[in-house]
């Protein structure tokens, strides 16, 4: 019950300071953020040492040591973190922003303009300098927001919160524009989940059951994000020297993440040929092959199951088959994709469009790896996270998807 | 539990039908839509006796008699609707329009494209003319549609969708674009609101308690419509006679749409010299005004309750209240406004622009009336409802907000 009351005096909070901040100037917004990055420098004695204790607590719990990696802060990443809200402040501001508009028949002038959500709740594992990433996007898009990261990194994420609050103040904003949610308890999260009409989006981001239950059990709108069981399709058509390269981009560039390659396809016509030098590539970069009988027919390759097609691996596992057709390769996709990122590799022009019209995926590829569906390789400057959901926002989220609209019409008396 | 399965078998059909439709070229679809208003006509003996048994039934069950002119059908009613059907038709295609692009420094190409979402639930009140209208607008957009109307209007809604689908098959489209939600019960809406990754968004449209109780129980995302309970403030900086004007248009236009006013608030520096007028003009329109100490003054005013200031009462009553600032109003709007729309009448610049960037509704009118938020006085054609809720869309909805978007990223076997 304390959570609970705590959670909804917090999000009150948040509300009551989102009016002064949703009409602030872009002068102010980024004085703050250039403030929250010197307040990350003068603060680093007291965050490393909070990163301390969560770390020394994740050891001696027993935490899996790259966990542990994630949760670990050091000078180098603080500074990252500081240059990271500096950039933010580099950003255009998208509040304001005029995306259509015009005079009505009638003499009404009509223009759709963006406005912050408001109050946005961010819900996030580990990783402390989320916590940092976070507030800065928010603060930039007009929105105060409630940060719940994981219980691991609470030190951390109380450190740095401090430092960022104290730095807001002083460039003449309200200190509850940014916040920690109350609260350690799962019971924290869930007064979250049900605050509709005090705050006005959740964003997950996290493993898939974290996004899982915060879709099922929310009624405050929900922006899902970052399960990425990605393919790659090796068409009839396709270069295999390029396919090649790109298969091994996209499994084994970096395997944590969510455009990282979890599933390969080859058309039949090219599987004598790419199939061999595929599974080689793959086997000396570290890769175990889940295979269907054509690639299980080499050394190493385990059997693929109906499992592994549908898993996000996020490790240095591929499931892989061979299709008939560009049509079956479309096929396996719709059934097994979280729709996140979709390559082919062909330079067939007719299996490229049919390829992007049939796969309704956030960000389709052709001849590229999965691993540029990225904020920053798509020129976004900064990203909240990458949605997966068809609603509000699809794929990589900058600044402007962090904003809703309002019509504002402007008349001389106009009735109808 | 035959419910569920047939509510699940008729998503499935939906899902695989959309496939098709999704790639369906503008021309397929406006000739689609084309033989669909033919159909209404070929059909009206059909749909004219199937809605007489409707009336009947509200009739017997004693339906009060402003439902069942909503429920009714005419002749002039069907020829509406296929002029609606055919309007359409006449509106660009939305799929496939390059919302931004550009190619990177790497040299990738990057389009954001629209695409439908792919299955739409439509959960709606009595009116059967919604049924042509949400089949027309889902199928421009791409999108298979599931339609749950009222079971008071079952068998018009029935013999409706049966001409639909007869006219959407002769343009070589798949029937099951256009489905009735199988079962009558209100377990075929819950398994509705829990179909996700079946279904990708639900609209409901009606009356508060059906969009509140969706957007409670619903997994699918939802776009929430419609609920308004609109504030005209009159300004101490107002042209009185246009304030007077504007009142009357937003009250008694129309009483039970959702862009009617449902709230008065005026500046106490013209109270003396408005409140009478404005008291005087609404009650000759036969309005009941429930007003504070200022408008009780008058003979006929009742007493204001908190529950009036937050009511949308869709019929010939208005809250009314005296303020004694700009700020108050704001602060009054944001209490209660259901952030629908929201107009302030003033000739004070500087009053209009505190107005506009404070009040956070789907759309905020200067010296306009509230009725003008629709998606036809906006000129899109095409309206499938008005969204009160910040995520995706905001305000009227035309067809681009009945898409999504993905990334088309193109290269010549770019990797990271």
């Amino acid at each position: 019950m304390t959570d609970e009351h705590e959670v909804i005096a917090a999000a009150e909070r948040a509300r009551a300071a989102s009016y002064a901040l949703a009409v602030a100037t872009r002068a102010q917004k980024d004085a703050a953020l250039e403030a929250m990055a010197v307040a990350l420098g003068s603060h680093e004695e007291s965050i490393l040492a909070a990163n301390a204790d969560d770390i020394r607590r994740a050891e001696a719990g027993g935490t899996p040591s790259n966990i542990i990696d994630r949760l670990r802060l050091t000078p180098e990443r603080l500074e990252a973190m500081a240059q990271g809200l500096r950039d933010v402040a580099g950003l255009p501001d998208p509040v304001g922003e005029v995306v259509r508009g015009g005079t009505l028949a009638n003499g009404l002038e009509l223009r759709q303009v963006r406005v912050p959500f408001g109050v946005v709740g961010m819900i996030y594992e580990a990783r402390p300098n989320v916590t940092a990433d976070a507030a800065g996007i928010c603060l930039k898009s007009g929105n105060a927001v409630l940060l719940r990261g994981s219980s691991s990194a609470r030190s951390s994420n109380r450190a740095i919160v401090e430092a960022l609050r104290e730095a807001v103040v002083t460039a003449g904003l309200e200190a509850d524009v940014v916040q920690l949610v109350p609260g350690d308890s799962h019971e924290s999260v869930k007064v979250l989940m049900r605050a509709r009409g005090l705050v006005d989006v959740l964003i997950p981001r996290g493993g898939a059951g974290l996004i899982r239950s915060v879709v099922e059990e929310s009624t405050v709108p929900v922006i899902e994000t970052g399960v990425g069981n990605c393919h790659v399709y090796v068409d009839a058509g396709a270069d295999l020297d390029k396919a090649l390269a790109i298969v091994l981009n996209a499994k084994t560039h970096r395997t944590s993440v969510c455009n990282a390659a979890e599933s390969l396809l080859v058309h039949e016509s090219v599987a004598a040929e790419f199939v061999p030098r595929v599974v080689a590539a793959l086997q000396e970069g570290g890769v175990t092959i889940h295979g269907d009988a054509a690639f299980q027919a080499h050394d190493g390759v385990v059997e693929v199951t109906e499992d592994d097609d549908a898993r996000e691996y996020l490790s240095l596992d591929i499931s892989a088959r061979v299709v008939p057709s560009l049509e079956a390769a479309i096929d396996h996709i719709r059934r097994y994709s979280s729709q996140h990122s979709d390559a082919i590799v062909t330079d067939d022009l007719g299996a490229a469009r049919r390829f992007v019209a049939a796969v309704d995926s956030a960000a389709v590829l052709v001849n590229a790896s999965t691993r540029f569906t990225d904020g920053g390789e798509f020129g976004f400057g900064a990203e909240i996270g990458i949605s997966t959901q068809k609603l509000h926002a699809r794929g990589p989220m900058g600044l402007p998807e962090m904003t809703s609209t309002k019509y504002v019409v402007t008349g001389d008396g106009h009735i109808r």
